[in-house]
């Protein structure tokens, strides 16, 4: 009788031995040889599940940035603005690991912002979690928690690319979590807190 | 009479052809050979000025943030929370040529980050800038402007990364300059009027 196969599970063990690889030589040095034996399958496996490195590292964002997804997007409509600030809060609050993920992908990703396939499949994820934002904005405006004068949509996903800048920087820059935490404080008082008074 | 040389001019020639080296072939299979080729300078040449690819492109950066920080630390405390709003839509509004930069920026230097020398010079960059911002908050805090509640230090370096998370997005994603005009004031917006009013 054949093997039965899990095609998932195949293609992710493919996808931990490329990040493995890629970590190791860079993106441009690593080819399908080198994650075929970091993964102890054939080649000819390997071309099976991934008809081209491109292929497999387009994957391997996809599958990074859908557990991102999961993560953040399935939270509910939020009831008071305080409770839209702890969702935030949670979100910006990012582990060690994820932190030390930030780093490890851009020295091994950055390469590919030079590939049209993958800018797009990065900014997808970002579209999608600023209208996620900009659903929770329209929330508050109609509880009248947030003036009315605000696009809701724009605003969205503004607040996406200034989020992705603070947890960019606590990953880049290995600020500790404590200063992080003011930070993200810091940074909810200015957006969340009349200015002035 | 010997040649008289002019050493900055001679870094900028290599910093620029490493610059078109590093783009063509990816930083990681660059060699200071081919550097030396772009440049039209013989090899030992090169090595006069930069003894190994690490310090050239550490020098490549510092040359990158220093103009950055020329540019967008020399502004002057802000008399108002208007002319604040007014520097940081400059500095936000980048070029065309600034945000083509951002996605080569990654694509080779990504592989950089694996660099603590390298992450060492970029965090420092942020730091005096948030530093900058810093000493315009307290400015406006003194002039009844903004509310005197807010950590001005930790505001300032959060204000840094969440602009710099607008301006990674502009360059990354190739979002259109009208719809990145509109996030800009959208951004200053939510951090700068009245939430609820």
């Amino acid at each position: 009788m054949p093997k039965i196969v899990d095609k998932e599970e195949m293609k992710n063990k493919i996808m931990d031995a490329a990040m493995i690889v890629y970590s190791d030589v860079g993106f441009h040095v690593a080819t399908m040889d080198a994650i075929a034996r970091q993964s102890g399958l054939g080649k000819g496996t390997v071309y099976l599940y991934f008809k081209s490195k491109e292929t497999l590292t387009i994957a391997l964002v996809d599958r990074i940035f859908g557990r991102m997804a999961e993560d953040f997007i399935g939270e509910k409509p939020c009831a008071s603005l305080e409770e839209f600030r702890k969702q935030l809060r949670a979100t910006l609050d990012i582990s060690k690991e994820h932190a030390a993920f930030i780093r490890v992908f851009f020295e091994v990703l950055g390469p590919s912002f030079a590939s049209d396939a993958f800018v797009k499949k990065v900014a997808g994820f970002f579209d999608q979690l600023g209208a996620h934002y900009a659903e929770q904005l329209t929330h508050l405006q109609k509880a009248d928690a947030l003036r009315s004068d605000m696009d809701a949509g724009i605003t969205g996903r503004a607040l996406v690319a200034m989020m992705d800048g603070l947890i960019l920087h606590k990953g880049l820059f290995s600020i500790s979590t404590r200063k992080h935490r003011q930070m993200i404080d810091a940074s909810l008082d200015l957006m969340f807190v009349d200015p002035k008074a």
